[in-house]
């Protein structure tokens, strides 16, 4: 067994705290992952206070985690000691379903294990999150990253840029395509970096003005503020994508009138009210609204290197892990560029 | 100018009525077609009670049209006098938006000119439908049609046809796909037929167990109660594409959770109330939502030729023009199998 420091949520209303564990002993396929970086996420702030139900604790959050191979199980092939490497969203899958032989491994069909607040398929094993100073995985479940890149900028890859690239590949996106971005955060930002470098004209919908000269930095080619109904109108019918990143409450209307003859509504923000839809809209030029989930194994692996040989990280505001609480709080006011990764050497 | 019969709603609430008018003289690529058949679309009711809004009356309804060509314009060259030809939902677009140019017309920019309870693009003329002896239309859209289909069957194909055949094929529908089939009107049995006829295994799902013998007459290999959650809950994650022809308010979640991993749920119903969509549902599997309309003149042309090449004709009750008030109400109560189909010989 493998003692690790993290720091933990024990109830959905207290503030993150240290907390000593264990991991696994490695079995064949295993490799332990020393963490230098872990990205935080959304989505660790909803579950660390159980605002999506069902969560366990004490937990450890973070699926978005890099570091340095330290031990490997005698099977492992993808990876010896030393190497850097990263860890996602899910730890493992029933590996057997079609999802699965097909390496779309988030869509299992008993359910992927997420890397934290589940239990790992033993259905007893608990499992802990990137919060931590050192993570057991399975090697199908961790992928290789080039030394090129800057590290702390490579977490954020792990979910919010698997997010983003998979549902930008789905749709097809290609040089001279029209694609919009509403929401610049996490996964927005991360949406315009892909979508220009895919070759796409890329315009940044957003509700504050303020955002413009940030979403131009990221290489947004235009802006218009979502607000302003005569700048939307002109834009209607105008988009082959609109990559909504939007997690607050909203309506599809808006981005749907954007599409153009068979033009695609990605959706992977999560608003917590079920949006309403217009039909109408959606039957006006052959639009389509696809959700779509973080990727699969290969495409994760994919993501990694095309964003190695593109030269694409994440924006990111490094911390220590003390300073996670903090974090949450200014995470909730939208006010981080883009996202906070926790440089896991505070702990050690 | 054509002396026409018809029959015509001349307000929002009245029965519709005999009524003459005269269409416009042939310019060169117009042709002159004596209507046979005319199909009644659950549209023309809607637009002839003013239930969609903005009606013109008085209103010749009818957009499903089929008979033997008159006249030609001196330029017209798909058709010659005595073919048997036919009318559709669109009778002229502006012809050089894109949309226009890759002959998919029902997304034209300004917007295609519905072939009744509209302005044709010379802003004065009304376009009158096909409850009517006699149409005049551009050659661009009208459609050859093949002497070896049960002609009164052949009309519906131009609306319910065309609409349920379009989004099947956009979806890509292949031997072996999984085709589940919501509403058993007349959209939805034109979609079953096209289904099973591209060797999709099809399941009819319906709120209503006495309608299994007909789905299965109609060729569906399956049928399941919508309103079981035990059998829907058994389907669950099944499905390549779930058709929804379902007009009444509904939700789609019942549907969307039938999908497997990028499956399609079709739209052409047109619920008046909108429906609410859950995100989550939509990122599970990565489904999508995909609207569609009719389909354009290229592809309405590919699909009578399919269903000639393929059998396939709507079923239908063919009726005097007489009996237009009462086959409303019948449509209301959904008695009918499954579309009444105008004898317009009983106008001369």
């Amino acid at each position: 067994m493998f003692p690790v420091k993290a720091y933990a949520a024990l109830t959905p209303t207290s503030a993150l705290v240290p907390f000593d564990f264990e991991r696994r002993d490695l079995k064949e396929h295993d490799i332990l992952l020393d963490i230098q970086y872990s990205g935080v996420c959304h989505s660790d702030l909803h579950q660390a206070r159980d605002e999506w139900g069902g969560s366990i604790y004490p937990m450890v959050p973070g699926h978005e985690i890099v570091g340095r191979i330290a031990e490997v199980g005698k099977h492992v092939k993808k990876f010896k000691v030393g190497d850097t490497a990263g860890v996602g969203v899910m730890v493992d899958s029933c590996r057997v379903c079609k999802p699965c032989t097909d390496l779309t491994e988030q869509y299992c069909v008993e359910g992927m294990t997420g890397t934290y607040n589940g239990l790992e398929r033993d259905k007893v094993t608990k499992a802990q999150g990137g919060y931590s100073t050192r993570i057991v995985t399975d090697e199908r479940y961790v992928y290789n990253i080039s030394d090129k890149l800057y590290l702390p900028g490579v977490a954020p890859l792990l979910c919010a840029g698997i997010t983003t690239y998979s549902p930008l590949r789905y749709a097809n996106v290609k040089p001279g395509d029209k694609v919009a971005v509403a929401g610049l955060g996490g996964l927005g930002h991360m949406a315009v970096k892909f979508a220009v470098s895919l070759g796409a004209e890329v315009t940044m919908l957003s509700t504050s003005k303020a955002k413009e000269a940030d979403a131009k930095k990221l290489g947004a080619h235009h802006f218009v503020l979502s607000t302003d109904q005569a700048q939307m109108k002109k834009q209607e019918s105008q988009f082959n994508v609109v990559v909504d990143c939007v997690s607050g409450n909203h309506d599809y209307a808006p981005y749907l009138k954007l599409l153009a003859v068979n033009g695609k509504l990605l959706v992977v923000g999560l608003p917590s009210e079920e949006p309403k839809l217009d039909p109408f809209q959606l039957v006006t030029n052959r639009r389509s609204i696809i959700g779509s989930m973080i990727g699969g194994s290969k495409e994760t692996q994919e993501m990694l290197d095309y964003c190695a040989e593109k030269n694409i990280v994440a924006d990111v505001e490094v911390i220590p892990m003390q300073y996670i609480n903090e974090a949450y709080e200014r995470m909730l006011k939208s006010d981080v560029k883009y996202r906070f990764v926790i440089d896991m050497a505070s702990l050690k």
